[in-house]
């Protein structure tokens, strides 16, 4: 539970989660689904299946709130899919909640639950909308589901694979009928996708700390371009793309991805911690105590402390208590020192250099509030480390970065932020830094990141009316 | 939020918070509570007064959900105390909501907030009942109010401090009138209580953090035995009773504190490093990995890290949205490997010798499931440090240990448990390192710390009535 | 559910139920409650016993609001009691709520559930405070609760007894222990209580029409200053007061029973017909519509419609569905004609002479606004006929008649009221015509009416605190 | 609030309501919908523009429970339209909550509200799919709007009259857009549509309670096959269909419409008054008392009492407060004799000659219930007179009489019917005398009414698609 008015954080988009062939289908997805809370908080919705009819359940809130135990058993089945959603508020978020289910006038009923971000979805709206297309709801989901209903290809497996190829984006996809799931992930395999088993029922996870959950076990990365089919008999795996070089993004590793999933086969906590070693080589310092911005932050602290052999403390606490409706301090009490989420810790930095290791500046206010409330705790020194290179670019596939304009490195030096800030130094790590800190195993020519938001090489077309779209936002 | 239904975890019972002569006491004492949050999550209660009358509002659930914006512009007046309660559920639930309030026959409206546990509640409860009260509640601070009420004292001081002498047990204690607060602690001192200043308002809490939040300074403990005084005029400090030897629970320091406290001017993160660091010295062990049970044992296990050379990884990772509603997984989804809470970070442990550092064993059964889940995530060895002494004893004074036979160390050795958790080696602290560790700076004879629940020496008198209301416990 | 911001009705305060030794006790008294839900909208509460322990549930809210199926399923035993309470809103409201429930040092767990109000409740409640007595409500039930707690009788029925004898007022009455239930009415029988046979199970009830929901058979009232004795061996009677004149409230006849309840023997329906018979004849009327103001004035006006020969007409309509979060129209929009819950039907009136009739006149808001409501729909002359005298005294019994000086009849004649409420001829009627019309089967000399909120001769003593804390409301 | 599952009662199925160019134009569709709250008990939602932009709300739940202050303050602009939807329940029912609102690919922003059925919404919906139209919803008011969408007529108001003419079945239609309102009835005018002016203001509603309760007049009803066109500019009417005979559905007078409305310019209680009396004179008995099912049949109940000279009485009474929780006895609980809704008044009819008027006998189990409930209160005889013809045949066009089979008319003989809910007799109205009590004023041969559930023959066509889309109901 993030308090967005307050703290300039990024925001993820979905998580998915399916299984098929187990009794307790759906409550493995609820539990699934609550593994994958942290990757969107706004609505949740499972659709379970028994091969001839869909029984399901969508609702704004979190997992545990969306659910109970009444509903849970009402989702009978041994196939289901699920979705959690992080987006704006409003009336019209119940009608964006996913999976988005729909009548199909060959294959029947249809559920898609899609992760990422297209940048060509304002286009093919237009589009489909000028044939007489009826949008109920502003998610890419449903532009993909209009492209499907109106493939003229003979088989859903085509008339897929015809609608993906015309998206350009980010995403991982799961589509749901009473007979069928297909599975599919972008051409540049942007969002991650992973498979697992358990036992014999094959399960598919936006992160892998899902299948520990529930006692699955890891299988494989679903691959860009790559569409798998599944029914009752098994499963096959075409490619309804030429893939592209993978371009992961590289923001899973950096901070949206829980410490215990692997991204691509790499864990998150170690490549933080490895972050967090990287940005001590590149910018040493001497001080007293290290601490992180909990909790993304946490594992690259305890690496560059381990680094740097100075003690790893908790500087930062967080109150675990900061719900929805937690009535954010107004701007005279907050002036009066009033806090909200975090607090420094007294006793821990008081009179002592502090290194202040973040993830990411975003709009830089979070980081000046936190460099304020160290100094204002005792700190002698505030050396701030970012265990990510500068964001200047805003981000067409999923991660809410906000307009470019509002992005503070997109028009300020280090210096310059590290003046707004107010810390007596700050460094970011370097592109190169991150990459080998991420310390792909397999590193090779078809294998590499999304650093687009660091130095705008965007992996795919981005068209003026993503640009737009984007700009046009609040 | 903590979900006991699966963990045996220690229960900590309140928190009280208090601030005079503020334009937005009813405000800051919502934030004051908030920071308190860990204290009690059962209900939540404000009750403000502008010297006239009253205006107050208690419910049951988290500070932020009793509160909304209009209930706290409605709390006017700039006196204000408040209380969160850890408690039992049902229908009783909200008639034990605090701050408790009624109307005193000479000194009018009168409120209590209570943080503790009387050992004679039930004798006392007993002996007023046979001269005719009429009990609405099974709370302890009713027994107060109905002693005070009782009391043919000449003045509110004297019918207090008549009240408290017949007490027998913890308490941290404040008690509002339309014109008066009166502030006290019990003769040993067991709960904390903490005096600060925000500007010229004296502010009172149970723990220093919420200082912190709104911005207040520390100024100094609530003394055992002590009984302030407070109206529009100033403060006076008298003695109700003579003041025994100051014995702090010693489990604020293990677990129930926040980090970012200071207890009894000894800050709470840096003590549980230091039991972490005396851990280590007292059981070391060859290992490849530290790791610490999310959040409580973090700092221990930072210590123990520290000094034993060995990194410090998060190997378990806790869901933050485990809310009250969250569905447990059947015994039958259980037993096939869905986990709740908490998941092993396999990349971390896999094939290593790790370090599990906890701050307490109450009946074994979460140590158990701990030690499972690293092995199942391939753990070679799992070796067990708890970073306190073992609980062999039940605690009066406001801890919920549960009855003496439900704890482990009742009746097994500690190589009895480590065979009953499963574990490869099991070390608890000693009674001395945990003294030493806890470092008192101003350690002298008239200050130490209860440590009943480790050697059965109460502090106080524990008549038999208090055995059995426990022993009858569910 | 009344919008009581908007029309000035009368309120009633409570309705208790009862039923002892029948498997399913809970859930008939759930009927029951239901059945009484006219009587007390704010709270609803029903304890249940096995003959060894309580369980109970009270909320605020409506019977089907309170209870579902769970808790319903929850309270156990053979033996129950509950309450529905009418009251004003805000946080104390819980408190309030009934059954009440506390221990009693003799006899255990004690439940009341009472109906009606105590003339000298302010000063019992001064007293008892002075000897100690913590109030944790407003209630007068407390106050009966604290004096059966003090009293030194050696038996609950002698301390029950010692403690009505202290009573002023009105009052029905069920005390449960575990293994008795004391019904009690008060010397003048001021409100109603009757009790009825489920086979071999006793029922008592504020209303008959509970009987009829349960299938229970009447059996008779209960008398003015009886107290019933009712254990697992059987029942007893006593008188703890001499009989006074029996002086039912009139108003139960004229508004505030089902019209399908019996009060002392006499159906509500039937009596209200002959209100509006013999208003007739006392007031008749040249017209070409009837119409009744609903719910409660129905009866009434078929009766004078039927008497005086002219068509009843459905000439107002009230919206079913206007519940407690209905918004009200602005100022600005009621002067633009929007109504409430009260519509004329224009092709009734429309150029017809209408007799309305309404049960009573409070403060003359409502009938001024129906009035202009008639002819804005077009009536040519409205002619009203209230089924009452003029209410010209306070209610000091339970019924919520507002400050005298708030009452219109109070200080304004009839001629007056007709003015300012703009009809073209009003009538009440008389006192002795609403005496015979409720038309007494077995009148004599011991059994009449409470007409004290008509001619002011109140049936008890009426102190001066009484009178003080009634003016005292807002 | 009905409880279905008990009483076997028609449902309607909408209700519509609309305004243009009134400040308060959300609060006073507010009021409108709350009248019109009979009609539909599931959803409401307010659609409102301030000729830039679409502001609404849509939600589960009655009008009052939907909407509150807050909501609808934000819903700004001076043109609004509102729904209120009566139908299944389940996770789909959100989506099919109405206005339905979309985005068009030339007019932008387009609003729907629908009252009524059509007949081919089957067939149409599976064309529309087969060209890859995605359906979200089972309403039809969803392929009224994909058919616009498709049209590729140039203007809205040539797409909006291509696509109705594609439709057969019955509907009362609003479609909003940033500037323009169209106003549509189906050919043969089926269900109601009036137009009123609040002051300049133009306002529709589905009855004419809604204008009265804003304080509207009432100008005209809509025409069979007409189109109103309205823009800030004025109204226009066109065309799109030759208008067939009027047929309103006859059961709006019978039992939906609230007695205070007028339809088709006849008031609704007056009609139902005349029904009553024709029903006497059809069907004559001897009796000593008359008493109606409330609340539909009262006044039918009254007229028959009226022509009969027989006293009109509350012989049942129907409890206010059964809401949509409700616990509804179990069977076993009802063989005990636990009522429900209604009771019987005991002192009315013990001993009596009823005569029970019911609006219509759908199963017969409701009927049988009454009658019972009459008997077991002493009614000595029960004559069941019914306002209405036999209904045996199923309805297409918005109410939900259910399958054939489950017509207990269908398939059995009037005496049959009578044996069955056991009443010593039984009658039904006539068609001719329904026709004639109505008492069209304006007969004529362009004016009738809709009589298909009595008589089978059907103003439209009726396909297969539909009959199978009605019989594969639960």
């Amino acid at each position: 539970m993030r308090d967005e008015s307050v703290f300039d954080e990024l925001k993820e988009e979905c998580g998915v989660f399916g299984i098929l062939g187990h009794p307790d289908a759906a409550q493995l997805t609820y539990y699934g689904l609550h593994a994958l809370q942290h990757r969107g908080q706004e609505s949740a919705g499972i659709v379970a299946t028994d091969g001839k009819e869909f029984r399901y359940h969508r609702s704004m809130g979190l997992v545990n709130e969306v659910f109970n135990n009444e509903i849970l058993k009402g989702l009978t089945g041994d196939w289901a899919i699920g979705h959690v959603r992080y987006s704006t508020t409003g009336e019209s978020s119940l009608s964006n909640a996913q999976p988005l289910v729909f009548h199909h006038a060959t294959v029947g009923q249809l559920a898609l639950a899609t992760n990422g971000n297209l940048v060509n979805a304002e286009s093919l709206k237009q589009e489909l909308e000028s044939q007489g297309a009826v949008f109920h709801s502003t998610s890419d989901t449903e532009v993909i589901a209009q492209l499907i209903a109106r493939s003229t290809q003979p088989s859903l497996e085509e008339a897929v694979a015809e609608a993906l190829n015309q998206l350009i984006g980010a995403y991982a996809l799961l589509i749901l009928t009473n007979d069928t799931l297909l599975v599919a992930q972008d051409p540049h395999g942007l969002r991650p996708l992973s498979m697992g088993m358990l036992g014999d029922a094959p399960v598919f996870s936006s992160e892998t700390c899902a299948f520990d959950v529930i006692g699955a076990d890891y299988l494989r990365e679903v691959k860009p371009g790559e569409l798998l089919i599944l029914n009752r008999e098994g499963m096959r795996s075409i490619r309804f793309s030429e893939p592209a070089k993978r371009a992961v993004c590289s923001f899973e590793y950096i901070y949206f991805a829980r410490p215990d999933s692997d991204v691509d086969g790499i864990n998150v906590h170690t490549a933080r911690k490895r972050l967090g070693v990287r940005l001590f080589e590149e910018a040493p310092v001497e001080a007293d105590v290290v601490t992180g911005v909990p909790d993304s932050s946490t594992s690259a602290a305890i690496g560059f402390a381990e680094a740097a052999g100075i003690p790893f403390e908790l500087g930062l606490i967080k109150n675990r208590y900061v719900g929805r409706t937690f009535i954010q301090p107004s701007q005279h009490l907050r002036e009066q020192g009033v806090k909200m989420k975090l607090s420094a810790v007294r006793k821990v930095v008081e009179g002592k250099r502090v290194v202040m290791i973040d993830d990411s500046i975003v709009r830089g206010t979070t980081s000046r509030r936190i460099v304020t409330m160290l100094r204002d705790a005792g700190a002698k020194e505030v050396h701030v480390r970012i265990s990510s290179p500068p964001i200047r670019y805003s981000c067409f596939y999923g991660i809410d970065t906000s307009q470019r304009k509002q992005l503070i490195a997109s028009d300020h030096s280090v210096d310059e932020i590290r003046q707004l800030i107010g810390a007596d130094s700050l460094s970011f790590l370097t592109e190169e830094g991150l990459i080998q800190a991420i310390g792909r195993e397999r590193e090779n020519e078809t294998c590499g990141h999304c650093l687009a938001c660091f130095n705008g090489n965007y992996p795919t077309e981005v068209d003026d009316s993503a640009v737009m779209a984007l700009e046009g936002k609040g």
